[in-house]
């Protein structure tokens, strides 16, 4: 199983911590003290989940037209739904003429992409599917509140997308080595922890200490999980991938996992937290740090909770 | 692939077609010739698709306690999610303890069970999962109107749950001898036929004359395509068990696909539409028609577009 391209899409819309700290009576230092978070980017208006996936996805098919006519899946990761029923993964199908593709949309929220690379492998591995796109795009700003002390602002709105093969393709960027997932509902305060109630409270994150000591623990054995039942130690991994949730979550993991800093990519202080698409963003922007050979993990938690990782090796 | 056992659970409020009559000023006569629709269920104060998969799956588990122990994986089916974030698969797997399990719900609207069926398929030919439950819930009249006069009418709220294993047991009720799934979202008015969107009109259908033709096209396409590849005649099933759109699409496939009236099962009377439950709501009502050995067939459209079909054998 490879990953042929990844490709991202930030919308251009800017909100800076000075703008968060106007309407909150809050220092702009704090936010970045809190959360390492700079600038996040806001989908405009007529911007959406659906038109942010659209454009992720147009921009990876545009680099492979050959792809269209081979795609037999599409999997949407999405939470910020702006509609629920003609979900992103059918606004894609449409939009880019998949018309050979089965389409549907997951959530585990922020941990979905792990699992939509596992029903990938499900699907390879069954010989159901053979070309796979994947894309993912959250619009947090839909939901959440810039005037929330607690969360507002920690979200960001992007997306991204990943063209996925069964068999070698000659210019694919990694193998998929391993995929691993984790439901977590069970543990901690589990769904109470974060809330998108969309006729209720919106984007909420009551028990935000909760969410962290559990994210740190989520994505360290996620992480642990996969380099141990593939014989890789952490400082053989060139970069680590990981749901860019908050810096803070990000250096515990990597202190857990005894990575260096420059191992651990971190897109957070420019984009936020981006939701589904996250990782993969991250991954994007710093896959160019890999050379031929060398291993990343993307790592993921979900705040229902969830956790999930998965091995690659640049080709 | 043996499905072990099949459980619903309809909330006990019940809207008849003289209270929507009144807030709508049509005929209450009118809703049942348009869709044949008598009444439907809703979820009262508290209950929300949480709420209401728990129930199905907490049904499902009290009659195989050791299933508790074995599951590993949860895939909810939803697309009017109460919360966004902790979804109802990471609730089920809480409420009941399934701390073995990935968990994640997807949706492609009221196709979704085929879909999970899917996905189930490929974890179990894949190797990748033993024993799994899938949960359907929807809580259609938390983001529908009553006094919409196009669609109002048309939505129950109800959930159901499937313990799916990976190899035969002793007890199972149904073998999946086939599973197919199609995306339809570049077809007809896709995703712009039927919309859900939280944030703007909440549950709409402005287009119902497109989604009538596509819900039978699809549903006709999808039973035909599993019929043929598994060498099974019409005339040899027992049971066709659809998604319950309005029977007045239930009466257009049966006539496309030369099935009598005791083929057909429907439970739109009492519920209307379910949503992703609908068609196994339907199936466990009706099972009970299928002597061993004889073919049921599941199949299902959502409004995004998508469709697809499962055959089943009864053991």
């Amino acid at each position: 199983m490879q990953i042929l391209d990844i490709a991202s899409f930030l919308p251009s819309v800017v909100v800076d911590n000075q703008q968060l700290g106007r309407l909150t009576g809050l220092a702009a230092g704090y936010f970045q003290q809190r959360t390492g978070i700079l600038e996040r980017r806001r989908a405009a208006d007529g911007e959406n989940t659906n038109t942010l996936a659209v454009r992720a996805a147009t921009a990876l098919l545009a680099r492979h037209p050959q792809a269209v006519a081979a795609i037999d899946l599409i999997i949407g990761c999405s939470y910020t739904s702006w509609d629920l029923i003609g979900t992103i993964a059918h606004a894609v199908q449409r939009a880019c003429g998949l018309v050979r593709a089965r389409a549907f949309t997951l959530s585990s929220a922020c941990s979905s992409v792990s699992n939509a690379l596992e029903v990938c492998a499900a699907f390879f591995d069954a010989g159901r599917s053979q070309q796979v796109l994947v894309v993912a795009a959250d619009h947090n700003s839909l939901y959440s509140d810039d005037t929330d002390r607690q969360s507002g602002h920690l979200w960001g709105d992007g997306a991204a997308a990943l063209l996925l093969t069964r068999t070698a393709a000659p210019s694919a960027q990694f193998e998929l080595l391993d995929v691993w997932t984790a439901g977590l509902g069970h543990v901690g305060l589990g769904p109470a922890a974060v809330g998108l109630m969309p006729r209720g409270a919106g984007l909420v994150m009551p028990h935000g200490r909760d969410v962290f000591v559990q994210a740190v623990e989520g994505m360290t054995v996620a992480a642990q999980t996969v380099l141990e039942r593939n014989g890789v130690r952490a400082a053989d991994l060139r970069l680590l991938a990981p749901h860019q949730a908050n810096q803070r979550i990000l250096d515990q993991v990597a202190k857990r996992l005894g990575l260096g800093p420059t191992q651990v990519a971190s897109t957070i202080a420019r984009y936020g937290n981006t939701g589904c698409a996250s990782a993969v963003i991250t991954l994007a922007e710093h896959q160019a740090q890999c050379a031929a050979g060398e291993l990343a993990l993307l790592v993921t938690f979900g705040g229902g909770y969830s956790s999930g990782a998965a091995l690659l090796r640049r080709l």
